[in-house]
């Protein structure tokens, strides 16, 4: 899998993927990662990127020739597929995260102030992803996220691929309580069903706290997983 | 406005909160910003904060001892939140976000690896928030989408403050489409009507644009805005 992410702020897409599991499958070959400043494409001597809106309001715009021309710039390789990340795109969720572990290449167009000049959408005709109904300065904790997702994904990036399929969602349920040493602390203690080595028994135990955890967080998870289920 | 941030990887939220918009929030004293790092807790002499789960399965379990020490250690303000970002948790939303800036501060608890050990939610009883259905490897990237989210409500963070309200559900629809120069971009143009100056025209047609691509794009949104504007 190769990221290839345009943004104005580089560093911050760099040095999450320099920290903990990252940076191991970035050192594995898991992924290779390239970032393009639109910064450096500008035509304009002061290197600006942004300028006020027509017709009027506040905040600054994105204009169209820097983030074009990084974006041509950028190789394509089989397989590629371009995501922008903005509040007005398709939810990322665990299946779309599955659809884009296919592809071999993820360019990421990460926005900044106010938002993309429209045309820059027109011209690139990205796929708009969105992490969630709330604003952020700038597309690139979402690029992040999404390729922090994605990676776990693809083999090598965690230390056993079981891991991944314990996570919540991924037989559409929340994840069950996990516990660890000691086994009593503070009072508070591992319950006994997991100390007897019983596998039925724990099988049972956890996908029953999966249901009614489910139940009372997410209805909404629980009634399409009773549907799927049949239950 | 202070966050307190629990995380075995203190660098990944302070360097995105000292670059950009963050970085001048930051120095502004919009907000303050504390990182703890449970391992600094840990009364394993191998600085150990996680082990295998009770009952088998794969991946490392956080151990209760150094995340609840630590949490006890971080200073409780008047109006303070504990919240834990988990895919198990309250969806953020605008809303949500908008509640969040009402406390003075809020403590973050981060995971890594598989999971907390239940018995850290059971002691702390933070309010739990998800950023979407998705699952990461860590809660550094939620912790920084609500720090970042969160702190464009506060007084200061942004340039103009007017430039928040123009964001994408601050009226409960998507954002209008932005214009800037050049006015020809490869044959691409600004709409005429953004040119000419009319204020009633342009907001009109922004309204508009607003209404048509929440229809297309989020029909969820446009249903309920709809309703509740009574249309």
């Amino acid at each position: 899998m190769r990221f290839d992410v345009l943004t104005l702020f580089p560093e911050i897409i760099e040095s999450y993927c320099n920290v903990s599991i990252m940076k191991r499958a970035k050192e594995g070959a898991v992924f290779t990662l390239n970032t393009v400043n639109p910064r450096d494409y500008t035509e304009d001597k002061h290197k600006k990127v942004d300028d006020t809106p027509y017709g009027g309001g506040a905040g600054m715009v994105l204009m169209p020739q820097p983030y074009v021309d990084a974006y041509d710039s950028v190789e394509k390789l089989d397989k590629s597929i371009t995501v922008m990340l903005s509040p007005q795109g398709e939810p990322l969720n665990e299946n779309l995260v599955m659809k884009l572990a296919d592809y071999n290449q993820i360019i990421m167009l990460c926005g900044h102030y106010e938002g993309f000049d429209e045309r820059i959408r027109e011209i690139i005709k990205p796929k708009e992803i969105s992490i969630g109904d709330f604003v952020l300065t700038g597309g690139e904790l979402p690029a992040l996220c999404l390729i922090d997702a994605v990676s776990r994904k693809l083999n090598g990036t965690l230390g056993k691929i079981e891991s991944a399929e314990d996570d919540s969602f991924s037989n559409g349920l929340l994840e069950y309580p996990h516990y660890t040493k000691p086994r009593d602390f503070r009072g508070y203690k591992v319950p006994e069903v997991l100390l007897n080595g019983n596998h039925k028994d724990i099988n049972e135990f956890r996908f029953n706290q999966q249901l009614e955890r489910t139940k009372l967080k997410r209805p909404d998870l629980y009634e399409k997983f009773k549907k799927e289920a049949d239950l």
